[in-house]
């Protein structure tokens, strides 16, 4: 598996000056911006006839696709909703005497792509030959995190060798597909356009659908700033409008436009208003101008990196590729409205719909946990308990008591159509509820659990406890026909992790409702005889072990299996998923991503460090790591256990898996949720960061190769730097009270600094 | 679970004098006609604007309708292929007045619909009111089975109360689409067309796909006769063909209108004389006349009924349903073109795309066998010998040696496009050995191994030798991953029959290797080391197996299960399928089908009789019989193990399957290739006939209800008829050589004619 790296190796930027048209779309993903609100693929301006996916994406703005499976089982969702593609509002058609500049056909002289990450900008420039002309454009765009409706580019063009007549079409562009579309349906409906003189407005409508989920309509009011130019003209056609600007150019000088995009939508004003609502600000982004708009941007980054920013000194490659984990994220989410969850690929691509998924309570919540304000965390839990009544839907569909909540989602409703996925990957109801845990766990927010988290306890051990079975042979409790989150199996029976976090559910559930007043206690109807055979499961539940090599096993029949290791795999073979039948892949020993060791991990007080070890040794040379959300999990594990090089090997892999495109994916997207995972591998990992009983810890150790880093944790009001070298380790009190901590097991009173000897071990 | 009955209980009619029209598309399925070379579901001729499934399908016409899945798995065929929905060629549009005949408008007074089984003809009239006169309209149709490629239908109308003006339209129309298309895409495109005075036709050709298969052109010739009417014109538009007749009648005066059809396709003839020979044979059934080409067709039907007509006295419910089985069965297929399998609906209906599935070597062979000559069954077994490269090309691609037979195909390229299915249900391999075995072993054909059965079982042997994995834990050779004849369980470990199937057929190709010549065994290119390898697998095959219930066990962890009788469920809750999800039904311990007891009927001579009655006993109770193949296969059990209530209750579901739609399915199309079921039931159950080791042997019981049964069949150039009574069996050697046979295993020299007594034990 040879990797592939398009840009260049910088601490704060993603940059290259090779245009690679064969990766085009690798590239695109890997310069993505977002702001929360909206997020653009790496697209061109100008037109590019060339291999390419053109890709603008709304939060929240999404369309139910019809269902598209070979044979229809029952409980299958109608749909699948995804966030879909939005009309184009970055484009500027470029003319050199007449003809159509288009990167892909035109000789390239020279080329810079540049992403800042520092200050969420975007630039390219690229010199090229058109009509035996050499010509230079330039670009630079930001999606604003100050002002999140606003798009802002600044385009120039010049012609370096000859007079020539330069023209730049600024446009709105709403004929636009979806390339992850079931039965290449367009999902758009014009509803109103215009243009006039250095203005134009497109306001677009998802189609009707026959599944009575909302429809969306999305405005984009564009405002252009530009001088000189000879000729001026505006036209709609279809679903589009522009402005058109032709200049007389003298060889060397510059034409220079403006082009400002407000995008509003029905999510947050009434249809009528969106056009109004976008000039409205857009004139003000007009009186403010360009450069005082892109000023309150990247001022708002500069602060989001003070508080979250992690430094890796010694390792370059590290530093840029956890940087770009934190700042995709943020792009992604920051946690604005409680109405958005976090998508596995953000706005960068189309792959798995842009709804939510269990990453989010698995991997995105312990980072957002120390690295925002808990109130980020706790609107990525409400968002679940306010899906509850879907959840209770989705439960009955398969003929199953309390809640199930759904792999795949918008609205609550279950979107996924693969039967071994749907009705069977069911763990993830349990990490609906370790989110609940974690949250409580790390801000101490018991209240939540008495307002909101016990309704969804009490639903969630309501489904567990019917869809476990009662085994007379065995007198144990069993669950079968489940995919654990190693997906490289399906349709297993007794998946470990599963079981156990079933039967924690149970407990966790019980323990909560003992803290609860009567009266909430009667409200949630919960009985004793379903506490008593909530605890019966509990203690029942069947854990498959083997005695011989003392390890938990992944499943009933795994060790039954031809035990292979992964270091004797072809490289050539991997990413199995795209070498490998399934039926090979299925049949093999070869784990996807941690299954087992998921459960030590999220459970790891409940495990001695030798059975840690135990496990790990056993099951992570089997593990072939080909889902993003893989390396994490086994590198704060590996450093756990001080396995130094594993640790190293798998947090290089989750911090560069999009920029050295690790999975051979990344064209498709980002993988977004699973970029905290290398924020996971450092606090966890390598500064041993633990949450229990209200004590926050820390253990750390420093790689041989590095000379140290530092990052910065919120925790219960309190905002502390933890700096390590190979020799000390300086936890420091940046805010808030003076508190208890434990390093390396010895507590401590954190009151302003504190030094410790770092130790490996 | 309520059946359904459309039609009257009749000796040789399927008969009703109801028009249910919330049920048309099931009585269409039960009065669809075929010749083997084409079929037509039973739609009305004239225009119909109720629900309705029109269906015309053209044997061995198919079209690549490109895979529709939710999400790839690698090993993926491309395409489903289909017996795509032809031209409408039965179509007459009748006026009265002006205004068109519809039954679904029209007030009906009263319907007459019969399926003349003995005939192979299907008469409707109907009498209704229209402009407040009253019009009665007749018509009579056959696909002759004496000139395959005729279709004639006799159609009279008559205004009973009025004068009228009545228009009759015969037409041939390509503008039909499947109901079965993955994208909505129309199949079909027009190459010609034409009209003229008493004749037209329309030519149309399958679409172009991007997958290299073979495109189909279709012509239809029509000719129209018919007296006195008024004007006459004709017209095309489209992909549409038309004459057109005015009458001016008297109350009570018929008009008769004839109208032939000639189908000649590309499969026969070259692209440029499709029409022409259509006109051909035209005028020569012109000649001929109407009767006489229906004489010609029933005299035939006559033919074969001799042959293979089934008789039970005492029960009219079970005769009619034994001869529909028959009628549609021979209607499908009557091995007249070695290129044809046999599909699961037949012509009747889209499910399944009309391919071959295994079902043809586990049901349609052991019947074809005895009831028709060896050559049909040869050919059956040789439409996959000719697939063997193919078959080679699918284990390939799921990264496996040998040769992996379809489960769906057309050209023995995988169609089917389930993993738990496509790559899992890989018993359909051991039926294709188990098939040759059959053959072999009842026709005593031995030169068949050696020219063509040997190359396909070493295939089939390398697949598995390369499928088992060794499980070191247990040292025995396993088969992981599999999905089982019970398709209410998927991706199971150690399906008991799948691999006792696998290691029977690694034993029966080396048996067959070593009585091979040397040269042939040369041109096979197997090795020693492989042969030992098969022989090992062989030997150490792992078989579940339950110590204390003394059974074999369906799969490694079926025990586990929460293990219920199908009593006990809700009959509003059957068929499952359609009630219950996926989820539910996968962990359910409910059987679709036989499993244990399909290995235990094919290998009847391995197992004690206590041995399958502590299966039967244990698993039948489980079963809910929801796949058409299920009832005969336990019938046959049970009529061995003297259950006469258990083998007579499926009996009749076997036999009355469709008739009494017992799977709530039979709108879709009829059950065809299960059809051989209740022929199974009767001649291998109640009638015990097995052949082994050269030896024809009966055991007959009479169950009580029953007067007698009597049957015919072929056996090794001999044809013998057999006739139960309670008193006694009497067999008659009919044709051919005096041979020995046994019966109660007490062995009798047949000539002429032998009495027995009849015994129930």
């Amino acid at each position: 598996m040879a990797n592939q790296r398009l840009f260049e190796i910088d601490e704060w930027k993603i940059k290259t000056n090779t245009f690679e048209k064969e990766h085009k779309r690798l590239q695109e993903s890997l310069t993505s911006l977002g702001n929360g609100y909206m997020g653009i693929r790496g697209n061109f301006e100008e037109s590019y006839s060339g291999d390419t996916h053109q890709g603008t994406y709304i939060a929240g703005v999404w369309f139910p696709d019809k269902t598209r499976v070979g044979w229809w089982k029952n409980g299958y969702p109608e749909y699948f909703g995804k966030v879909i593609n939005a009309m184009n509002f970055i484009g500027i058609d470029v003319w050199i005497d007449g003809e159509k500049v288009d990167l892909y056909q035109n000789e390239i002289e020279s080329f810079e792509l540049e992403l800042d990450m520092k200050e969420g900008i975007l630039r390219r420039s690229a010199v090229f030959r058109i009509h035996s002309k050499t010509v230079r454009i330039s670009s630079e765009r930001f999606l604003s995190i100050a002002v999140d409706k606003l798009c802002a580019i600044h385009y120039e063009a010049e012609c370096l060798t000859d007079d020539a007549v330069i023209t730049l079409v600024p446009y709105l562009d709403g004929n636009v597909a979806n390339e992850d579309a079931n039965y290449q349906e367009r999902f758009w409906q014009e509803e109103a356009k215009g243009a006039a003189s250095h203005q134009g407005h497109l306001v677009a409508k998802t189609i009707d659908n026959p599944f009575g989920t909302p429809r969306f309509t999305v405005s984009a009011a564009m405002a252009n700033v530009t001088e000189g130019f000879a000729d001026e003209s505006f036209q709609t056609a279809g679903m589009y409008a522009e402005n058109r600007y032709t200049y007389q150019t003298k060889a060397g000088t510059k034409v220079s436009l403006k082009k400002f995009i407000i995008v509003t939508t029905s999510r947050d004003f009434p249809e009528t208003e969106l056009v109004t609502k976008g000039r409205e600000l857009l004139a003000g982004i007009l009186r403010q101008g360009y450069e005082e708009a892109r000023r309150r941007h990247t001022e708002q980054w500069k602060e989001r990196w003070t508080k979250a920013d992690i430094e890796i000194k010694g390792d370059d490659e590290l530093q840029q590729g956890v940087r770009y984990n934190i700042f995709q994220l943020f792009s992604t989410y920051y946690g604005a409205d409680s109405r958005l969850n976090i998508g596995p690929k953000g706005f960068t691509g189309e792959k798995y719909g842009g709804a939510a998924y269990w990453d989010t309570e698995a991997y995105a919540v312990p980072m957002y946990l120390a690295a925002a304000d808990p109130e980020v965390t706790k609107n990525l839990l409400l968002y679940r308990y306010h899906h509850l009544e879907a959840a209770k839907r989705n439960a009955a569909k398969l003929g199953l008591k309390g809640a199930l909540y759904p792999m795949v989602t918008f609205t609550g409703d279950e979107c996924h159509n693969e039967w071994e996925i749907t009705f069977e990957e069911i763990h993830r109801n349990g990490a609906i509820c370790y989110a609940i845990y974690n949250y409580v766990n790390y801000t101490g927010d018991r209240a939540y659990i008495r307002e909101y988290g016990i309704d969804v306890l009490v639903e969630i051990s309501r489904f567990w406890a019917d869809r476990v079975h009662f085994s007379k042979r065995k007198n144990k409790y069993m669950i079968h026909g489940v995919t654990g989150p190693n997906e490289y199996e399906n349709n297993v029976n007794n998946n470990w992790y599963t079981n156990l976090i079933a039967a924690w559910t149970l407990e966790y559930t019980l323990e909560n409702l003992a803290t609860l007043p009567a009266e909430k206690r009667r409200q949630l109807n919960v009985r004793e005889d379903e506490m008593e055979t909530w605890k019966d499961i509990m203690e029942r539940m069947y854990y498959p072990y083997s005695e011989e090599l003392n390890i938990f096993i992944q499943h009933d029949t795994f060790l039954d299996k031809d035990l292979q290791t992964a270091d004797k795999l072809n490289p050539a073979e991997r990413p199995l998923y795209q070498h490998w039948s399934w039926d090979k892949i299925l049949r093999s020993s070869f784990i996807k991503q941690a299954d087992v060791l998921q459960g030590i991990y999220l459970f790891h007080h409940r495990f001695t460090l030798e059975e840690k070890r135990r496990n790990f040794e056993f099951y992570e040379p089997m593990t072939v790591h080909e889902s993003s959300l893989s390396p994490s999990v086994h590198a704060v594990l590996a450093a756990e256990l001080r396995m130094e090089k594993k640790a190293l090997e798998l947090f290089k892999r989750t911090a560069r898996l999009d920029l050295d495109n690790y999975n051979h994916d990344t064209e498709e997207g980002l993988h977004i949720t699973s970029m905290t995972g290398s924020w996971l591998a450092l606090v966890q990992g390598f500064a041993g960061m633990r949450v229990l009983n209200g004590t926050l810890s820390f253990a750390p150790f420093l790689p041989k190769e590095w000379d140290s880093y530092t990052f910065a944790i919120n925790f219960r009001g309190r905002l502390i730097s933890i700096n390590v070298t190979e020799e000390k380790t300086v936890i420091e009190l940046l805010k808030g009270e003076p508190f208890e901590l434990a390093v390396y097991d010895e507590p401590i009173l954190l009151n302003g600094r504190c030094e410790r000897r770092t130790t490996d071990g």
